[in-house]
């Protein structure tokens, strides 16, 4: 699995990059489209929505205003477009929880769409979620659409308790680690488009050996831990 | 593990939340320094180091500049304290890579008292590696520590699959995972300091689980994938 640590390079130094690249302006690549979405996370979070105008994105994004509404049709398109972005792995998720493959295949397909999802969205996801939960009213389904992954998540590491197939753990708290994980993932290599798919990969992987290892050697480790005092 | 999902709070509530409440003002309490010391991370991130002053980061605590001065003689003693909070991680991993016990009780360890001090951190980690990576020289040890204790993972894992404990893994893919994971919770259980405990526990066991763990379940997922396209 050839997933490089990125070291020292910030998302802020990947978006400044970005910034400075040169940019088709015919309006018509989906480059553009992008890099709409992208500058509309960046208004959001720095004024809030209200205060976010299209042509303000369109500025922004070095775009004039005439091809910035061949994409969007105003700003309530553009939010919607981006809280669209962060629904794909829900579809695989609802998907999966009601599949009847192996509990470990399912949850893998789960885990790998949420980080590969993650990682090609307009914003870093903890921004996104920022920006969200600063204005829900401009992101209503967002709350919502992240407590049903957590749950299907957890519907799904229940079926493999329940099966046997994968040993005992708590299903919200099993649900809990795979999300941090791959949020841990996602914030790590966002922005490394030519890795996603490896990065996706190891995250799924992780997530199956975390639930399909025994307990044991785990709770022995904290007794040890526990017993230093 | 009663680890609860924080949902819809963000850090940014909990920090707006951190500001009202009632601050002693004698100079003399640890919440002093550690308001000062938030006050500091917000501004090194808002304006960057060098135009960050004293006595800004006294006005944005709500501290008079005596007292400031009582805990911190100067800028450069407030950025020491903060690049210190992030080293504690790092004093167990040391200990740990040279130690004789279990590989899973070792990495126990060095999990644990990662995502204790995250939790503890006196700004979010993702925040202050960024306001690390915009100033290296104003924090020359954190690219190395941070690199340190990633090869510190890798050492432990290594021993552990070289002994035979751990099934195959590539020590450097586990280091980066088991680093995501104790990242993901950090990022999502930030400012939960009644709950810190559990999540250290939490991570720590997680990780424990995904290094014991056979890989045969995630390979056989990962190819179930693939058969797909």
């Amino acid at each position: 699995m050839g997933v490089e640590n990125t070291g020292g390079v910030t998302r802020t130094e990947k978006r400044a990059a970005g910034r400075g690249r040169p940019r088709s302006r015919d309006g018509g690549s989906e480059d553009t489209r992008r890099d709409l979405l992208v500058a509309a996370g960046e208004l959001f979070l720095d004024r809030g929505v209200a205060r976010t105008t299209m042509s303000a994105i369109a500025e922004r994004a070095g775009i004039n205003q005439s091809s910035a509404y061949y994409w969007f049709a105003g700003k309530e398109a553009v939010l919607a477009a981006l809280a669209e972005d962060n629904r794909a792995s829900l579809k695989v998720a609802r998907e999966q929880a009601a599949a009847d493959a192996p509990a470990a295949d399912r949850l893998y397909r789960v885990v790998r769409a949420d980080i590969a999802q993650m990682l090609t969205m307009a914003l870093p996801f903890h921004e996104f979620e920022r920006a969200a939960t600063a204005s829900p009213e401009d992101f209503p389904s967002f709350a919502a659409d992240y407590a049903e992954l957590r749950r299907l998540l957890a519907v799904v590491i229940a079926s493999g308790v329940a099966s046997g197939e994968f040993p005992a753990v708590s299903p919200q708290s099993g649900a809990d680690s795979v999300i941090a994980l791959a949020e841990g993932l996602a914030l790590r290599h966002y922005g490394a488009a030519d890795r996603a798919g490896d990065v996706a990969h190891l995250g799924a992987e992780m997530a199956v050996r975390m639930m399909t290892s025994s307990p044991v050697p785990a709770a022995r480790a904290r007794l040890a831990v526990e017993a230093d005092g």
